[in-house]
């Protein structure tokens, strides 16, 4: 191809075959981003009646995704490109993920795809039976088979340590079931007394969390508190929609969510900052990388480092909550006009036992991700039947927070996770937690004044760090040497319940 | 293929043929749907830095589409479906208008498809500059070059009569030149001396027409009114934005929007009952066509045909005016609580010489239509030099309104429409209108009691007319003869103006 063309004249071979694959990735990205605009509008437009006519189309263009993701002609061109060590290191790592997608992808028998796929949807639908119903037995059947889908899943994948590697590595790639197993020991080793000590001191829910709180006025101060942070309008949107959730249209097109409930402020207030954590990383991505396979976030734990960051060290944070309360009180002086700082401050992070993932506060989250992550994984051994689960699930309720759901409805069947078998999920919501509390104690040592920018709601700084951190390293690098890059060594669970046992020290000025 | 399966051993070969044609034409709907979806979201939410990405993206399905249509395969299946005079009814229905797509997609050369592509582009795009700059002289290469390959693309379509046929023919099926240029001569003949002496008799436009509306409120009456008229919203949506459209993304899933003006609520009201209009439609064609090529709307004349009927002939009616006004009065106290119901009538049907064809109201409307069809067929067939368009506009709007613009902004600038070579497109405005007249006459006689329905807000029966007469025909004939078959032969303008002539005589106290 060399000096065939005026103006590619001068291109040397490899980068025609980095071309073609370009093209081929920029496709996909299209595709994709039609993809995740079927996905987006399901979960916040689509009328009723579209259901039925959307699942086939978005099963048609996941289709054509896939018939183009495992072209052979990729495969090819993957290994030229693995070949040449010449290349530059942006597009090493446009075909370092490339190749991990194609891999997933085509190792995986096309009849177990299809098997998995349909299970699925048929267990997900039995879910949304069972749980009303609290019959659990109604599950057991999917949930073995599943597991067993799973196993054949992890299998053709491939594997080194064990089993469970094979699925941690599509959420977070790069970590070992040995490297998580110690974590959440460590974790829950140390969290357990310290959670309880911290419940137990908390006494009674104060009132005026629960009362009436317009939800329109919620929304016009969600709207206002992303701006305040750095959420970017012109390159994004926040809507609302029964579950929040955050996701990339396209380039220039990050769409979050939040909810609000008609007698909470808080819940609107924290999902909000918590999707705006993860907005701000999808829009911290490098343009240049222009929505290519390594110009993405580089894995779930790293993504909920973000959310939880802006929810929890700041969002909860004594300065943060001062910045708020003026502006909140302006909006709701009814609930809110009378509360002093203190008593804000407090209701902002108030704790309590309860049964429920979802509605689980800063202090238990992660004992519920704890049990959930032992649970699956003995079950994925084998050293746990499904059958047990119901039980086992108690016991471990009992063990963390010293409370037995009365209902499995209220135990194990209140996730949908496992129902779809998105097994080796759980753990990156606590791998996150534990980033986001390493991660602020480093940008809290690294530049002085975090404290007084957030007092002026001001999250500027800290989002440039962010930036030079994380961000910009997008996906080109696995995501654990991003993060051990800034904590300086392996994530372990210290910082974090250091960061409880201090914030809740000073809350209930007790020495936890 | 016979006997070879237990549930498919009675199958003919020739519906396997079917089948695998259906096979692909799901997928070419499917592709549409996340088309579609691209398109409405870009003009009603998409983020402004989300511009350029999804220009991309939308290309990329556009290009997977196009070549999934063109695909030889899909003319074999054609070819033999075509010589199966067995099919159901409905099958070569799909056929008919599959084989009108396939042809005008795979006559067209590439070559030509992408010249005029791009130069759409850079010319919608000089006009953008064009317009405010009052400059004609930019636009001239532009149109005359988009003039001469419109004509090569007419030409490797085929026509029989004259080549403007073959644009007419994209947007009308089955409707020729010599037709079209009929109905705008006896419209023009009969319409200009009406108008005028209308115009005349109108006086000084009311003040309340002009005051201000709070634009939640309009919307909120916007969707009130939509689902009083028989929008299923479990079907569909009703957003805003700039300029009003409706778009079917999926089979359940029509959407409309529709605009505000802080200065006034007509703008709102009407909006809003032209495309409830377009959306019944939508929502009216058979669910069993399944978003299959024959499961549409027949033609842009037909669609055009039920917002005008919504908009004028029952929105603007006595009866409909008579139903809105107090619910009006209620939301616009301020406004409309002192407003006679005559006073308003007359001002929702005030009449004025006006410059712009998009704010023109229902008397003057089609004059601006007329104009433009005989400008742009005068310039295709090389009568009328592109060159020499603003002066051909501006004494044509002498000739027919009395009044000149003083500028080609006000002018030949007006429209985008000739800037992306939209030609053929402008007397689908006025087939709708004229149909639209004569099918609600025959509604009229052919069941009693319409005035009674409208006076209650209720368009129930007036919908089961429509759909019984137009909806469930769906694109399964030609449109055409679906409209003959209601109006007992061609359209003329006659009904149309009779029914101008009787409404402004009874507002007017005149006999006009």
């Amino acid at each position: 191809m060399n000096g065939t063309g005026d103006v590619c004249g001068s291109v040397e071979p490899m980068s025609d075959t980095w071309g073609r694959l370009k093209a081929r990735l920029e496709e996909l990205r299209d595709l994709g981003s039609a993809q995740k605009l079927f996905e987006w509008d399901q979960a916040v437009l689509l009328p009723e009646k579209g259901g039925r006519g959307r699942a086939k189309a978005a099963a048609t263009l996941e289709g054509i995704s896939h018939d183009r993701l495992t072209d052979p002609e990729i495969g090819a061109l993957l290994d030229e490109l693995e070949a040449d060590d010449s290349l530059p290191d942006d597009q090493k790592a446009h075909v370092r993920v490339t190749r991990r997608e194609y891999d997933r992808a085509t190792k995986v028998p096309a009849d177990l795809v299809r098997e998995i796929a349909e299970l699925q949807g048929i267990s997900y639908q039995t879910w949304t039976e069972a749980r009303p119903k609290n019959d659990f037995k109604m599950m057991q059947p999917f949930l073995e088979r599943l597991v067993e889908l799973k196993k054949r899943e992890a299998d053709a994948i491939g594997w080194e340590g064990e089993r469970y590697d094979a699925l941690i590595d599509v959420f977070e790639p790069d970590m070992t079931t040995a490297e998580v197993e110690k974590m959440f020991a460590d974790l829950v080793t140390g969290l357990t007394p310290l959670a309880n000590s911290i419940l137990d001191a908390a006494g009674d829910k104060p009132e005026w969390l629960n009362a009436p709180y317009p939800e329109d006025k919620q929304m016009a101060f969600s709207h206002w508190l992303c701006e305040q942070i750095g959420f970017d309008t012109k390159g994004g949107r926040l809507d609302q929609s029964p579950h929040p959730f955050t996701i990339q249209i396209g380039v220039g097109d990050v769409r979050q969510t939040t909810r609000t409930e008609p007698n909470t402020v808080m819940d609107s207030i924290f999902s909000t900052l918590h999707e705006t954590g993860h907005a701000l990383y999808e829009q911290g991505i490098p343009e240049e990388l222009n929505g290519l396979p390594a110009g993405s976030v580089a894995s779930l734990g790293l993504h909920e480092s973000q959310s939880r960051m802006w929810e929890n060290q700041v969002g909860r944070s004594r300065p943060f909550t001062e910045f708020m309360l003026p502006h909140l009180k302006e909006l709701f002086p009814e609930n809110l006009g009378s509360i002093p700082f203190e008593e804000f401050h407090r209701g902002a992070n108030y704790p309590q036992r309860s049964l429920i993932r979802v509605y689980a506060d800063e202090v238990t989250y992660n004992l519920h991700v704890a049990l959930r992550f032992e649970l699956e994984l003995a079950m994925f051994r084998g050293d746990l039947a499904v059958a047990d689960l119901p039980g086992a699930w108690n016991d471990q309720m009992d063990s963390f927070l010293g409370m037995k759901p009365s209902t499995d409805s209220d135990g194990v069947l209140q996730d949908m996770h496992w129902s779809i078998g998105a097994l080796g999920y759980f753990p990156t919501y606590t791998l996150g937690t534990l980033y986001s509390a390493a991660f602020f104690d480093k940008a809290n040592t690294e530049f002085g004044g975090l404290e007084e920018d957030l007092r002026k709601g001001d999250g500027s700084r800290l989002l440039i760090w962010l930036n030079d951190n994380v961000f910009r390293h997008a996906y080109l690098r696995e995501p654990k040497s991003i993060a051990e890059d800034i904590i300086g060594g392996p994530i372990t669970a210290g910082p974090f319940i250091e960061y409880l046992r201090t914030k809740y020290s000073a809350i209930y000025e007790t020495q936890f």
